[in-house]
């Protein structure tokens, strides 16, 4: 059987590209996670999902533990097969969704005690619940349970919450090693770096998850609400205490430009519900930059939505067709928008490898930025 | 080029298969349409409504008017590239949806002044504006504009709206011959025979149609609440009236049993949203019967939803997958309900022509009933 191994095939700077083999299939780097929260890809099948590129999803613990359950998606034979995606997943661990989600949240030495947002009642997580919880769903790339605090916050709170992290990430790795080798074997833990913006405290949390050990590693607790140059500084002070032979994923990140600075900074690794979410509220991005379809402007308009996009929306449909649905409020408005917003994300990655490989990727970026003099204004994660 | 043919190719009993020529592409009778309300299947790519077997679509007329317009979708190319069904397309006249779903309706010998369920603007159909909006939309099947009066209803009240019906017929008709000889290639009108459920004025209306001429007739004013015993009644007194060289259509129409009665009763032609509304509402129809994929009991059920299914819901999912989908409201339930209940439209409309053409019609109905003891009992349209 497949072991899981990443090969990393070539350097541009800082940025590379490479391939993480698994057992349930390859995953082409630097990599775009579609996010399938409740064991789907919203308004997409998953044979859509995969024509758009995507090699590997990403499945939400704290959604899929609440519901359809995690014992109960084991006894239906694990995630993949409930939701018919063969390939790679990575699951999180659950650790943002509790903060950000449930109600009346306790949270303790041994973990987090709170309220389903569904229907109330009580459940708890912690580093051997959370391992558990992503052994049933039979994940692939399963996340150590950490704390994620918001931002701003000062020195002292950041630095607690990541000593917490970090014994939470030493207890997550026991209880994964614990599971039995079978189950591992072709299986991967990653490490979540913590500390804010702080880069003092990102490289004693990087230094803390190696001395743990990990199959990759990492970066949490960005993407909060902080600027992009505050994400860009904590990548450059991070990224150089990582260990270069494993993969680096920048979790709940994020809009186009986002992805292609963290790629410059040696990332490998990415998921956002940016495109599912905006191709649900109207949006698109373009090689011209992101649109709004509900713009009054496009309502006679015969061009397609992107004319360098293969996807069903724009061969088979105008941007007056795309704003009449978006307006009606259409079904068919989501499944064509999300389904072309993947696809621009699986081919900005795939423009992103090919530039890395051929070690021009920093023209490239002058050119991406250049053809979008508006980009990603519309639209927030 | 082709012109609008009616071609019967077997006769079982009262009931007949054939096929209906169009520039367009064939319709196989007995033909169920897929309402396509707001130039889109709910929840349906076109090529995906095309896989489920259809051979032709219904646009509503009211709800096109009023968004995008008519003479938008005329500027943009009409409704069949506007939406991408290249296939044959059924235009209603807006007189069903006027009464039904507009505020402040005003009836005249004239037409019909209204105001917009959307924003409340004011609008008019008369038999010319509806066929003109029907010309603009490049409809191949354009119905005249009647008034669809509620049942129960004197027989003074209905014969008086069948008059104005009839009248108004005979201003449709006219109105599409002046449509240019180029436009009218290879389209048809029909007529709507009314009366509600008495039959001395379905038999009136129907003979009063045939002195002005349709390329079809309808049957409307029925499935508007009336027990089914009453409609299939009012279809054994109407049809004998009818052209036999002409296809039936029975407006609105229907649950499947409905369907296969009214098949027997010699009516070529459907159209109903009740597979696409029910999809959306986690209801499935099935080999077993109708479905309710809410119901607890699916929440670990392995099973495909319908073991003679080949769409995807069937073919890739359990219902116990379904269910989690419906319960979490997620897009993909209506993607996948909806599919699948279009399917089973269309296998059924398959197996009657089949069994129409075999001469084994009887034989077959009363097989379906025998394998659904309680068929459609949980739907209504």
């Amino acid at each position: 059987m497949t072991k899981f191994r990443f090969e990393l095939l070539a350097r541009d700077g800082t940025a590379r590209t490479g391939v993480i083999h698994t057992p349930r299939g390859d995953i082409r780097t630097p990599a775009f996670m579609p996010v399938g929260t409740a064991a789907t890809v919203k308004a997409m099948l998953p044979q859509s999902v995969r024509e758009t590129g995507a090699d590997i999803l990403l499945g939400n613990t704290y959604h899929l533990m609440l519901r359809p359950g995690a014992e109960r998606i084991a006894r239906l034979g694990g995630l993949h097969k409930f939701m018919d995606w063969p390939r790679p997943i990575l699951t999180d661990s659950g650790g943002f969704q509790v903060m950000s989600l449930s109600a009346l949240r306790k949270i303790t030495e041994e973990g987090v005690k709170f309220q389903s947002h569904i229907d109330g009642h009580e459940e708890v997580l912690s580093p051997e619940r959370a391992m558990e919880i992503q052994r049933l769903l039979g994940s692939d790339i399963q996340m150590v349970f950490d704390e994620c605090p918001a931002l701003p916050a000062t020195h002292e709170a950041i630095e607690k919450s990541m000593a917490l992290s970090m014994r939470w990430a030493k207890r997550s790795k026991a209880a994964f090693e614990q599971q039995s080798d079978d189950e591992q074997k072709g299986r991967a833990c990653f490490g979540i770096v913590q500390g804010g913006t702080f880069a003092d405290l990102r490289i004693r949390s990087a230094e803390a998850l190696q001395e743990i050990g990990f199959g990759g590693y990492a970066v949490g607790g960005l993407a909060v609400g902080e600027p992009q140059s505050a994400m860009f500084e904590t990548l450059e002070a991070t990224v150089p205490h990582l260990p270069a032979e494993k993969p680096r994923y920048l979790m709940g990140v994020g809009k186009p430009d986002d992805i292609v600075g963290a790629v410059l900074r040696g990332i490998d690794m990415f998921d956002c519900v940016l495109p599912t979410r905006s191709g649900r509220n109207g949006q698109a991005f373009t090689s011209e930059g992101a649109l709004n379809l509900k713009n009054a402007r496009f309502a006679e308009d015969r061009a397609p939505l992107d004319a360098d996009c293969t996807c069903p929306a724009c061969r088979q449909f105008s941007r007056a067709y795309l704003h009449h649905v978006v307006k009606s409020g259409e079904i068919i408005a989501a499944m064509l928008l999300t389904w072309h917003n993947l696809t621009y994300y699986q081919r900005l990655m795939g423009e992103l490898r090919q530039a890395i490989a051929g070690s021009r990727l920093a023209a490239w970026i002058a050119a991406y930025h250049a053809a979008r003099p508006s980009a990603d204004v519309l639209v927030s994660p």
